[in-house]
């Protein structure tokens, strides 16, 4: 069957972000990244800032207290939590963006939220620690934490979430059509997998 | 780095087998499967139909019975068990092949056995559930056993032997370099995108 929506699950530093860019790119179609965050925003009320921190986070007692802080939000007051009515924006955003036409989405647990279609291709993208380590550092500078133990909390993080919300573990083959390691397969050779397996799907 | 040897990792009935065998056509070179047991039957002095049945089945009680059987062999006197001395003569085989030259090594944890080689592809192929149960009877014909537990119990035996002798996750995306769902690709083209992959290695 056609595969028109490619969702690309990834870890942190793996250039998942921008081998996703570059499918899009050469197919010519949407690319929801930063993008999906405005989205939601939109739908939701919350700011941006917000989403991106906590939209692919595990629900933690911070947001409980910020629930707190969102009374006139309706998913409140059904007693939702605000990760709950956040994660609940996100598949209907998601889900709507996929009704619109062919498109890239990354991240934010897409793979499970569109699990029931069939004209998606579903991919992950890992890669070795180094090759992380050493990206996540050219990309976005130094911080007081190592560059290891900045990989792991984010991928923890994400790890802790997706299982949260799909009950599936994070990274396991069998939630994917497509698993890639782009630290051994490279970037480019990564992102034309994708290209041509979309290209050969019509 | 170049990619000589191709290890596939693969669920029962998802078409590993066939789509390792197309890859060592198409590339010109060896494809160890069945003729892997030969090796180790040579190697070992066991029995090709137990070690087929054994060496990719999780250590049980019915192997330390057979172990006294074999007093004979120099892995018993040693204090191991059937299922560890088997395991050491796998890897042993497994890691001369490899030294030989390019080949193609389907199962046996030739991808954990192979991990400090940089020459090496290492793939896991998977299948949704309705694709293999179809594929097995097809295969392998009926048994009293239906497709499906048939498949879980293969399964569940292959994930508990490589857990054990590997202490990794079995079908974990970040174990190998690529994983394909052979039911929503198709298995020629499985095969075809690890051929490419090794030709663009070059």
């Amino acid at each position: 069957m056609e595969k028109k929506i490619i969702t690309i699950s990834r870890e942190f530093g793996s250039g998942g972000r921008t081998i996703g860019h570059e499918v899009a790119n050469q197919l010519g179609i949407p690319f929801y990244d930063k993008e999906l965050v405005e989205h939601i925003a939109l739908e939701s009320g919350f700011a941006p800032k917000f989403i991106e921190e906590h939209g692919e986070h595990a629900p933690g007692k911070s947001l409980f207290s910020y629930a707190f802080a969102h009374q006139g939000i309706s998913g409140i007051a059904s007693g939702l939590t605000t990760a709950d009515f956040l994660w609940n924006i996100q598949c209907s955003v998601i889900l709507q963006l996929a009704e619109q036409g062919p498109c890239v989405i990354v991240g934010r647990n897409a793979d499970y939220i569109l699990k029931d279609r069939k004209d998606c291709l579903h991919a992950f993208i890992h890669a070795d620690l180094d090759f992380r380590a050493d990206r996540i550092v050219r990309l976005y500078g130094e911080s007081e934490k190592s560059p290891e133990a900045r990989l792991q909390e984010k991928d923890k993080r994400r790890r802790v979430n997706y299982q949260h919300y799909t009950g599936r573990s994070w990274g396991q083959a069998q939630n994917y059509d497509i698993c890639l390691n782009s630290s051994s397969l490279g970037i480019d050779r990564c992102a034309q997998i994708l290209v041509d397996l979309v290209k050969n799907s019509k």
